[in-house]
């Protein structure tokens, strides 16, 4: 096999009460990433999207993942990526994270399964350390592993798969720019105690009530007493998107990664449906534009297609 | 029925991580309280131990975990509570939550299971309020729900059950008076960010960990960053018991509630033997008196036994 196709898909991570540890993956939106092995020892990117990424391989954060998966192989086989991103770079749902796993499972499988899914893991978080500086698992994990997953430890990383109950989301996606410095300047150095026991009191439920399926207790659970009160101020109307999820009966919402989206979890997908409507109703008299996406959380990561 | 015997079991709180939400229950030792019902309206406490704890019932935490009760039920029907206490007051493995406990679901079943096990835990935590000065649940939720269990809140309460492997535990009681309320004092008021972060992605992995039955993740994850650093400074030799039980093959070790009590748990009743001997060891050479528990993890809180 030369060439091989995958779907990589938009991630949630610091979810609510999870904050820089609990994700999940979506089934849509998701970037298409070709992969092919070429004769030169080299690696070329090619976008065939207008978002004006950069395409030297050392600037482009598949290029990086690859050269980081190359290394470990000591191998001078090269490839030709090509990447149809279909997740809008910025928009808080794992955009950067979708191009880095997905060109690394996509050269994995060409390779014959050689790395094991955490090691891919590895090569992709140095598309994140390019992307924003830190290497992070927060949308590696899910994007990779697919469901709901928890990165007890980035070093070394350890990532958990949670037992999920078949779960639905809406997202809507202010078109609006949020940098990820100013996103971590605004977060305090310290934290009460008291709130910080509040907090890992409803992560800990938040686990259980997953592998439960129990989604009062999920409800109950996504509650986040430290990062959304000071990060939800980069977000226009953000109370009045929650406010309107929650009545239209969303188990549970809260910012995506560091922003700009923001999530809502459903039961069902007419119910995630009604919270994309109800939230695109709060966004549609601000003048800002904005998309709104439906989908269910995927139990699949990164997925292989038929060549 | 006019009178009903229980064994009210051991407890430990504060499971590393876990600070202040995360317990599990011992299958001994117990308290045995016995309750009957007496024709006068008035509650009645014996000691059939001789720790000299007070017998007024205002004064004595089973008395005021069963007027609670009472006045929910607005009643003048009067019960007689003999208690023998096995478990050590000030020991840090939830002495006055088992007499508290102990009362009220015996007392429950002589009124026929009035109440749910969420109103039981309420009425014994008027016993914690009298014995700590605060309201919590820590040992209660184990107490009663037996197994794990995790405290989401205590207002409104809430108790969240965890699926679990079957395990064991060790104790050792060194006989030190650890004051709670020095033991509150020594709390930092605030956690850098990046520590309850650490700290509650260990918790969720914890919780993860426990309901998979993963005993390596369980190890991995039972890791405190920001109670036992401080707290075990009150406790002499502590790094030497934990380095000792985790040598001897315990999963996980650490203090259990406020102390001086230590706990380590193991995979099976022969390695905690092994882990209650390496801790003993430690002991041995110092001159402090103590005592070693080894026992399951108990499914089962407090048991109504044949009257």
């Amino acid at each position: 096999m030369d060439s091989v196709r995958v779907h990589s898909p938009a991630t949630v991570s610091n979810v609510v009460c999870g904050f820089d540890c609990l994700g999940f993956a979506l089934s849509e939106p998701f970037d298409e990433v070709v992969v092919r092995r070429i004769e030169e020892p080299a690696v070329r990117i090619i976008h065939l999207d207008d978002y004006g990424l950069p395409t030297e391989p050392e600037k482009n954060v598949a290029g990086v993942a690859l050269f980081a998966m190359l290394d470990a192989l000591k191998t001078s086989q090269g490839f030709e990526v090509e990447i149809t991103k279909n997740i809008k770079p910025g928009s808080g749902i794992g955009s950067s994270s979708a191009s880095s796993c997905g060109v690394v499972v996509a050269a994995n499988h060409l390779l014959g399964g050689r790395f094991h899914r955490r090691e891919l893991a590895e090569f992709a978080m140095e598309g994140e350390k390019l992307a924003s500086g830190a290497r992070h698992a927060d949308n590696i994990a899910p994007c990779i592993y697919g469901g709901f997953t928890l990165v007890r430890s980035t070093d070394p990383l350890e990532i958990v798969s949670l037992d999920h109950p078949p779960l639905f989301a809406a997202i809507i996606h202010p078109q609006i720019e949020i940098k990820t410095s100013a996103a971590r300047a605004i977060l305090p150095a310290d934290v009460p105690l008291a709130a910080a026991i509040k907090q890992w009191s409803n992560l800990g439920s938040m686990v259980a009530a997953l592998q439960k399926g129990d989604t009062g207790l999920m409800c109950r659970s996504m509650e986040d007493v430290i990062v959304e009160p000071v990060r939800k101020s980069l977000i226009p109307k953000f109370d009045d998107l929650k406010s309107a999820a929650m009545e239209a009966g969303s188990i549970g919402c809260g910012i995506s990664g560091s922003g700009p989206s923001v999530f809502a979890i459903s039961n069902d997908l007419s119910n995630a449906q009604e919270v994309g409507e109800a939230m695109r109703r709060v966004y549609a008299v601000t003048g800002i534009d904005f998309n709104v996406y439906v989908s269910a959380i995927a139990s699949q990561g990164v997925a292989v297609m038929a060549a």
